[in-house]
């Protein structure tokens, strides 16, 4: 792809032109088809608030340029009356991709309009410095639409998703400790390279994202992540929109200050909840208590084995993000906090300390809130930064 | 008003009739101009993205009914071409009441639709028994009716504040401990009694509402209000709206676990922030030092004289509300942060601490949110209940 790029055919054009100028209410017919079709005019009209009329209006241009297709013939609703045509989408109207970045592994996937996922490829990093990342995001999304075939002049956008404090709007990665990035204009050079859109989020917003137009969050009012593994990270969902934060800054439930003030972060900060609830602050206090080196894996063996000291550990990681999590429901009191990130393998060695702590300091009917658990692939993340390409076609 | 209901003139029934039955696009231009006014058409079409054609079609009935008046006469804009004509708001084309509820006081306002003050009423309390209470308002409200004059008829619609856990769709009290009530079905009774919608909402929520329709949240896509004195709490809005939390609950910051588990919040949780830094945990704990009761009058009296004891619980309250504001803006990444509440009047004594604790636990760039400190008086928070009596009239 970068260095033959497709001219964008005419049929791609005329899409994404539609979408990028469709009003407010045409927006919210197209995302509600998007994410429930294939559905009725009259259930759309229901859900966005809209009239029929204005239903009607805003289908009739998706359907003249083949995003969606309202010839699946009429279907009985079980209710009386006449039978209704449903709207479909057509899912491979448009394709993307989306990249999740590790600091040792990019992950990527191409998917259509509902993150499926089309094609999946992996590409190890040989270093983190930016302009060889940017090499090699370009070098998988190559091989990523190789592997598109006939799809791939539909290729409409990449979203790349990135640890770390992200300008969603510049595309610009301002702070990611774990690439040991700062200011690296990632979005502008790889939209030059790649000679399409490309959207660049931070991994936990974007993760977010994909839940709720295509996972958990589907049809709940407000809803967070929170990811547990290398970094303690979060993500909010409320009021219709993820939460950006002002200043790119959202989520930062890693670094509430919850534990002692001696305990002291990788970010520099004292008593931050990663400080002993991130894997490598779990590693380091196992290895402490034994006096000699010991990895996150064998800390696992260790609590496993009934190890004092690692029984210790796990305990106060599980209080600590108990607390993070009921300091995260009394501020902004979501229906349904979904726990995930790679360090849900073993949930159930911090479980029962984590439900206690939480259920301690939760308030009020703020318990009310479901607290879900759900191991996220890699994978997964990448689907989260391919519909932050999709968003970006459609809001 | 309670024992003579006045019959809604037609007037004000088009008025309410109309807001109500709004469009999404009327609803965006009326809230403009309700924000801005007077507002030239062009700048409301490109406030809310509309067509010039549809804020025309927009504010036509808005006019009829006498929400609008476009009839100011053309004015120059300093740009070439014709002049344009403003649309004003009509300010007291409805009118609506503000009633916050203290343990010992009711305040109340009569306020046009910016909530600009028309008339203002304290009542003391001589019982928080909710029936008492209700009686209470009633009379208020009554007296604050009166003093309507001519603009009674236009009396459309009443906000009441109260701190804790309120249902604000069904107007149900479920949980104030400052009033000691629990499902206290506040807002049917009162709209019964009153004849008048009725909205009731979290006293901190109210604020949020009024500085985000009418004061410092006006312009600022993101922004919280923190209320330090009796209670600690705090109001969110973000993406457009205040946030309500799915059960009720959101911005309980008073009950984030920031401080030692051995400190009991008169909540009942262990390390709460109102456990060290509400008037009462700071009297408590001054008394505690000197071995003998000690009012928050007196503490604040032996801060400012230099007591060592008094220094140090100031200092730790001022830690701890530095360190849960720090959570906030780490959490939700707001761009701006207003610290308010009766609390403020004695701020310089908490400032310092409070300010190092927040830049020592704030996290990347979220620290460019602004801090600011501002006094609300109680009127200012019965003007916030009538923001929400507004609000409920048009959205």
């Amino acid at each position: 792809m970068p260095d033959r790029a497709l001219d964008l055919d005419d049929e791609l054009r005329s899409r994404t032109a539609l979408l990028g100028s469709a009003s407010d209410a045409a927006t919210r017919v197209f995302t509600t088809i998007l994410t429930r079709s294939p559905i009725s005019r009259i259930d759309v009209a229901k859900l966005t608030g809209l009239s029929q009329a204005a239903v009607t209006k805003a289908v009739a241009p998706l359907v003249a340029v083949g995003l969606l297709n309202d010839s699946l013939g009429p279907t009985l609703t079980g209710l009386p009356g006449r039978p209704v045509s449903p709207v479909a989408l057509v899912p491979d109207a448009v394709v993307t991709l989306g990249v999740k970045v590790n600091d040792d592994e990019l992950i990527g996937v191409a998917t259509d309009l509902t993150t499926r996922v089309i094609a999946s490829e992996r590409l190890p990093l040989a270093s983190r410095a930016p302009a060889e990342v940017i090499d090699a995001i370009a070098e998988l999304c190559a091989r990523l639409a190789e592997r598109l075939g006939d799809l791939g002049p539909r290729l409409a956008a990449v979203g790349v998703a990135v640890s770390g404090d992200v300008d969603s709007e510049t595309g610009v990665v301002r702070d990611s400790a774990i690439m040991g990035w700062r200011n690296v204009e990632l979005g502008p050079v790889l939209a030059e390279r790649l000679g399409r859109r490309v959207v660049v989020e931070n991994d936990v917003r974007a993760l977010t994202i994909g839940e709720h137009w295509f996972g958990v969050g589907l049809g709940t009012r407000s809803f967070a992540i929170v990811t547990i593994g290398r970094g303690i990270g979060s993500g909010l969902h409320l009021n219709g929109e993820v939460v950006e934060g002002a200043y790119g800054v959202a989520g930062e439930i890693g670094h509430l200050p919850l534990t002692s003030p001696d305990k002291v972060c990788a970010c520099g900060r004292r008593g931050c909840v990663e400080a002993v609830a991130s894997t490598s602050a779990i590693a380091a206090a196992v290895s402490a208590a034994h006096g000699r080196p010991v990895t996150i894996g064998e800390a696992v063996e260790l609590r496993r084995a009934g190890d004092a000291a690692a029984v210790e550990v796990f305990d106060e990681a599980g209080r600590v993000i108990g607390a993070a999590i009921a300091s995260l429901v009394n501020l902004v009191g979501p229906e349904l906090v979904v726990i995930g990130g790679e360090g849900v393998a073993d949930f159930d060695l911090i479980e029962e300390p984590l439900r206690r702590s939480y259920a301690e300091h939760v308030f009020a009917s703020a318990d009310r809130c479901r607290i879900a658990v759900r191991p996220h692939t890699f994978e997964d993340w990448a689907r989260g930064a391919a519909a932050t390409a999709v968003r970006s076609l459609v809001v």
